[in-house]
């Protein structure tokens, strides 16, 4: 992860639609929004029509006197491509350029990102269009960056157009060379799926069941990952010959089916993100679990990606679309909370979405910073506040976020699990357990990229990647053996890269484990936990049933035929060790604090349970999830930054209700 | 609404298909229809093939012999005009005619109601075959009205066919005129879905998410009503050519899409109605709520649009299809009760469906007045009762229903709630709670369209219209100056006619009420309600945290961030006055305590929650839809017309599970 | 019912896939399973291409080497024709061989079973590979059986391809002869659905809310099935022309729209069933009911098939794909009493589904007795044991299973209820019921088909046979006649061979039994029992109420408007008697008991509830389902075949948890 960018100071934005308003109120607009601190718009990312009204016909005058009124005002902007809304004018003439569901149906005008990657007319008309744009205002002053299209990959990641068939074949051909080794690779003698010529292949079309090749689906997400970048880099180049070295190019990201790393590393400048808790709150949202704080496992993988990020699209008001998805209005306190956990997670930049709530089209219900009636409200006096703050903390941008313990992620393992149910559900049950472990334990993590530098951590959860190569087993001996601890969760490694079981394989697929697998089994809930130090800790999905060669058993199973059997083993290797756990990780923290990373501030600060803590540089961020206040004991006087700045607090510190508290470490 | 014509005296009819039936059963049937009381038959509506077996090959000698025998005993008949089910001939040769599905799927041959109505092929072929039928039966004496096709838009009520597809541009261009004009009504700014050319345009297509304009989709659902109206005045003007004046012409609806009121106004001479209460009974029915007492509310809005009308299909026995809706046969007394209630809201005519239950096809479990084995069953004993009631009250025919509250509704309203999802839950939930608020207080009400006159009623509700033009504004203004109590709930008007949100716009949008709302919020199910008059009333959906400028405050919230802040409000204005409720109404009286309309007959009768009572004229009914026998207690005697006619009843009235009772006011 | 090949001795076999492994595992698996007491493999039902790898191009050179090393270790070999899974040079080459789904979207290369019956061209491309294998392998010493394709109709019953429609309508002509003849028995009248030209007709197309005419339904299914034999046919005729006469024809099967008696007594020699009983366990499976037990009348009706059949999969490990289906790890014993299960319902060949779990595919969770690392492990442990006991056993080959009571089955009803909701709902709830009454009362009974003997039987049961025909109602006479007992429940009758329901027939359809059905409703689930013999037994949704003419009444409705009128009659008849109960039946034993048929066998042992009794011959056989040990009291000592064989058991015998005792009766 090289980071070719940095937000600085930290400042706020928003989204604005000029297109969506008369004329007369954009003067009004950007001064009002000065007036609150917002110094950035985002602009025109759905704006075709106003560039190229007619094919090949383009017309600037539009944005031209937005940008020079932003110019005299003193407005900086960044410039969005219009590639995620193609004009009808285009899909009449082209439908080829569309998306289409499995089946063959074609996904037509009227909503939004309707288009495929690998149409090569799409990828032409896109090209033209990017290119006028970036002559024309690729040197404009008030233009700080560009953000290529519009949320890649979102409400659908999936493709099934005749293009991306063609595609697939031609990336298939580059991956594998032959069928012969195709076929060997992905299993196709599996119920007579043998390819023997290389127009059989498809992107995936309708089955019985809809059971497909899983090997040749993993492919297909690789393809589309790959898709992505190569669509995205097409801009990204022909922006790069026309603006200069101080703008940035940056998408808003952190959708399915992409490698947003390698994103990143091969097309970006820097990353930003959408962020949006609220949604925990939506009508039929879950009532459980960590509601709008799991958005901070969200920006701990946004953190992954790049390491100073920008919030592109920060919730302010209620979201919903008029087909769907209600939610209420954020209650006081918790815009500015939220802001705030996404700059506390290495965010220098948040951009709220949007100035004003759209009066027309699907988003009339995704409320902005203003309502439709455009009078002041409390958001405005929120947003007035995080100026205030904001102003205050200004320093911490590029200072980062400070974590022992990681979480490790790979995309080859992330859509396996998208793909295969067993695997899936391990998947989302220990990230639930592992993050709500961490956050209860106020132990700050981060998630580390397989590919990326182990080094910075102490402890490594890599809880189930069911894909496991011979070099990342490798990597995995290497950190151990020089001092870190491992911790793995069941099922590890009993499949190849392209997610077939290697037979012969002993799981855990980790030499160095000191340890095997003597039995293993799904399981529906029942109450078997495991027996681990006196205390009981969840074993929730899975059971490996585990045999020692040369480890310590730490923790066994409590029930059923496995009772008694071992269920955590440690291994020392090196300087380092590794902990196998037979089963899904709990929200008990009886790992961490055996492994001595849980709490790592308790001797500065002990927070309450629904207060999540963090800390960048010297800043110390508090933040207070809950609906009533809640304190924390400090052990030494801290200077608190918000509020009077430079006030000392000491022993009890009372969070209001979603309240937030930055002080500053000694 | 002008009513042209009139059923009377009271009377019973039966649905009837000769064409299901060896012709040596017809006359058998037939007299033993007279002998029950049953004096009309509707026929044919589902019977092209016996007219016109080939095309443009007529042959009515089917229906020669079935009306001949009908004249000879003396048996009225209304005819349907056969175009809901196209011979397989038809479709066959002309699938342009057929609807589909929105992905262009054809819906094919084998149901009912397969065709779409803008097919000019379509069009020109039920226009023949109605001519024909007009020509050879319009002076036939037996008959004495017309029913055009069969529940129109009944199961689907959405249309994508080409043909659609075509006259809908030709519904847009008549309505805007330019695409510049379409483009800026319909919002298409938003998400760049400018239109460029006629030729874009289309019915709704499939897209990601499922979403579309939904201005768009607004006049979708308007050029769907109309539609219908010019598929159907094809009908009624060729008919009208060619039968007498006494007959009419009627089509048997209610379903969605249709301006119901338009319908009648320009096509229709008198309105039918389909009563299913056993609906609430069936295998996945919800089991709360008001169950078939519910079809009360659905007989007001039939009253609405015409104030006299009959039943062409009133529930006799059980209901189901082969693939569904499994329903239990009605108990005993039901069939009876729920006859009483459609006559209790207006109803001059009831028709039951259907005489005999069919022998074959989908509907073998939509039970008729007889089952498959032919033999009297108490459904035909209780039918006796009903032709023995009839009799004694056959002079109801023209009463009016007295109601002095009125709920108003409006068709855009009714169908932007059907596409916005945040509008539709408040409008269910306020017709739930209002509907009950009304019956277990024995409120009667009407619903008022509101283009009708207001000025029969001393409290209007109007609970949740989004959609707000300046002409109702000015007639609701007049309507509360004249001295009118109007009452509105949150939401009121914060759309155009298009369904967009005007910038700038205070709410409530009622100049007048004497209030603005200060901010808003959807809320999830919690606990806080309203407290009003020392009690609490519900509060449920959605919160408008109320602000008065000059109104008085009836009524605080309990709980969350706008706890104690107003929730009720009383504006005096001209003679009357305006209440704003911020939410959706709940099932309690209080605010009708309050306006003092509640019980309007409680001098004379106070009734047993589980029984509705009514007043058409003098008559004054009694329902009881409870399995037990419910007690009323009248204040002053009161002559009974069923049982022993003139028994005068006094003190406790006891309705047996089930009963009905009509009673003579003095 | 003529069985024309028997199994014998009982061995154990298992599916094994040389294709999927390197051939240098072959010897060491098959000397494996030699060693574990597997002598027969089944192979090659998925491997098309490794036969025909291009069109017309037959190798035979891998199947070759593979069957050699059999013949050289004594491994015996059912061969499997590999048509369930056409390779992708073929669907690519031939569209039209592939299914459909409803609305004409192909079905494509990628799973399996994508084919449809009639496509010409698929029969021709079958046939050819089916002879050429015949012609090569059809004398190998080591193949002793051939298996038909692989579960017909597994997965997808339904057929909608251009061929099928063709394929319909040829069968509509030979069935009916002339439209006016189809037009009449299938009603067609009903919703103006009459056909006119043979090219109207098809099978299923869509339709508004799916509804399409009920009777043509029925002809579907019955086509399907015709289509299923006549494709399987060709391959058998082919077969039969090639191998020796001590080689069996079978196939995999149990699925649905086939008369599986139609195509063992026509295309066949002998049955076989894929038992997996671990689907009671998946992750979605309902946790009431009888679990894994329920096995036992899917066996019964494999019974009714091929009174002495084989197992050609049973469940070794966990099942699933990687897209769904997780189930856990069968429990130490379980593997082994699901064999015994079989066993003990007529199976006298066990082959364990498979040898090895796949390590490619969909079904890299369908485990097999070996996982992926290729270890011994506990499977192969109770593998040992049953091989152990197996030999102790194999004498069993060709003794009966022993019962007195019998249900009665159909075809016609069968599909009738797949297709009517009504008639469904019925047969699922006395299905369930009558079968845990059976278990629960250690009842042992058989499925008897109504075209096969009802000698054997003292009791029948034949629950809700909506279609009944002339010659049943002479069958079930003369059994009644000559001494039987008939027990019937509600809706016995109603519809003719095509689903109508006659006019004038009076319910139940049974003159000699003495009764009428006086009216009759469906009932969503209520408190409503009988109360017969001072018991209350259940009456769930459909209650006839009886009308006894010359019956006894046994039981009364205890609630509702019927309470206190009959529900149970009995009337004698001839030698015999006929009950007639006016609903479903429930789990209670009581009429069981009343009858004198429950626990035939508790003079010689008293067994918990949780145990299943089977007595084939001489053999009792004891399965315990429950994770507990349970408890059979025997009355007299027995000779024990498992464990220490010769064993005299006595007193109290022990079952351990899904433990299985095999004994001898005097």
């Amino acid at each position: 992860m090289k980071q070719k960018f940095f937000f600085s100071p930290l400042s706020i934005g928003t989204c604005y639609y000029p297109e969506h308003w008369d004329k007369t109120l954009w003067e009004e607009d950007l001064r009002r929004m000065l007036s609150h601190g917002v110094r950035t718009v985002r602009i025109a990312e759905f704006a075709w029509n106003k560039i190229e009204p007619r094919e090949g016909v383009f017309d600037f005058s539009f944005f031209d006197e937005f940008l020079s009124l932003c110019e005299t005002l003193g407005m900086k902007v960044i410039f969005g491509t219009p590639t995620a809304t193609p004009p009808a004018w285009l899909t009449q003439a082209y439908p080829e350029v569309l998306n289409a569901r499995i089946d063959g149906t074609l996904l037509r005008h009227g909503a939004r990102r309707h288009y495929n990657y690998n149409s090569p007319k799409y990828r032409e008309l896109c090209a033209r269009i990017v290119e006028q744009i970036a002559i024309h205002y690729g040197k404009h002053p008030s233009i700080i960056g560009w953000q290529i299209d519009n949320e890649l990959n979102c409400e659908l990641m999936e493709f099934y157009s005749e293009s991306d068939s063609v595609a697939f074949r031609a990336y298939l051909k580059e991956k594998f060379g032959t069928l012969d080794e195709l076929n060997e690779k992905l299993g196709t003698t599996f119920w007579n799926q043998t390819y023997t010529a290389w127009e059989e292949l498809y992107v995936p079309r309708p089955t019985i069941s809809g059971a497909v090749n899983p090997h040749l689906m993993l492919e297909y997400k690789r393809f589309i990952s790959k898709s992505v970048l190569s669509f995205a880099k097409i801009q990204a180049d022909i922006l790069r010959a026309h603006i200069p070295e101080t703008a940035f190019v940056t998408t808003n990201g952190l959708f399915g089916n992409v490698d947003n790393h390698d994103l990143e590393d091969t097309v970006l400048d820097v990353y930003t993100y959408d962020s949006y808790p609220n949604f925990a709150y939506m009508a039929d949202a879950p009532s459980d679990g960590m509601r709008d704080r799991w958005w901070s496992r969200n920006l701990t993988k946004v953190r992954s990606v790049c390491k100073h990020f920008g919030i592109m699209e920060q919730q302010s008001g209620a979201n919903g679309w008029n087909t769907g998805m209600e939610a209420p209005a954020p209650k006081p306190g918790q815009m500015k909370l939220w802001a705030m956990q996404s700059v506390a997670h290495g965010a220098d930049y948040v951009s709220f979405f949007r100035w004003r709530t759209s009066p027309m089209g699907t988003e009339i219900y995704w409320h902005g910073l203003l309502d439709y009636d455009n009078r002041d409200n409390r958001r405005i006096r929120e947003l007035d506040e995080l100026d205030s703050l904001f102003g205050q903390i200004k320093e911490i941008c590029g200072e980062d976020y400070v974590a022992r313990v990681a979480i490790v992620e790979d995309y080859d393992n992330q859509y396996d699990a998208e793909l295969d149910v067993w695997h899936g559900r391990l998947v989302r049950s220990s990230n639930d357990g592992l993050f709500a472990a961490m956050q209860y334990s106020h132990t700050p993590f981060d998630i580390v990229d397989v590919r990326d530098d182990f080094s910075a951590y102490s402890v490594l959860f890599y809880p189930h990647p069911a894909i496991m190569t011979d070099e990342t087993i490798a990597k995995l001996e290497r950190y151990v053996s020089e001092g870190g601890t491992l911790v793995i969760g069941c099922r590890f490694g009993y499949k190849d890269e392209y997610g077939k079981c290697p037979v012969g394989r002993i799981l855990p697929h980790l030499p160095f484990a000191g340890v095997t697998v003597k039995e293993s089994t799904f399981v529906n809930p029942d109450g078997v936990k495991v027996s681990f130090g006196g205390r009981l800790i969840s074993a929730n999905w899975y059971r490996d049933v585990l045999e020692p060669t040369t480890a310590t058993v730490l923790g066994t199973y409590t029930g059923d035929y496995y009772e008694g059997e071992p269920a955590l083993t440690e291994q020392t290797y090196g300087k380092g060790k590794v902990l196998v756990y037979g089963s899904t990780f709990g929200e008990e923290r009886e790992i961490l604090d055996y492994l001595g990373v849980s709490e790592p501030f308790k001797d500065l600060i002990v927070c309450a349970r629904d207060v999540e803590i963090a800390v960048r540089g010297k800043y110390l961020i508090l933040l207070n999830y809950a609906p009533t206040a809640q304190i924390c004991c400090l052990s030494s006087p801290l200077v608190c930054m918000d509020g009077v700045v430079g006030t000392v607090v000491e022993g009890e510190l009372e969070l209001p209700p979603y309240g937030v508290k930055v002080c500053i470490l000694a």
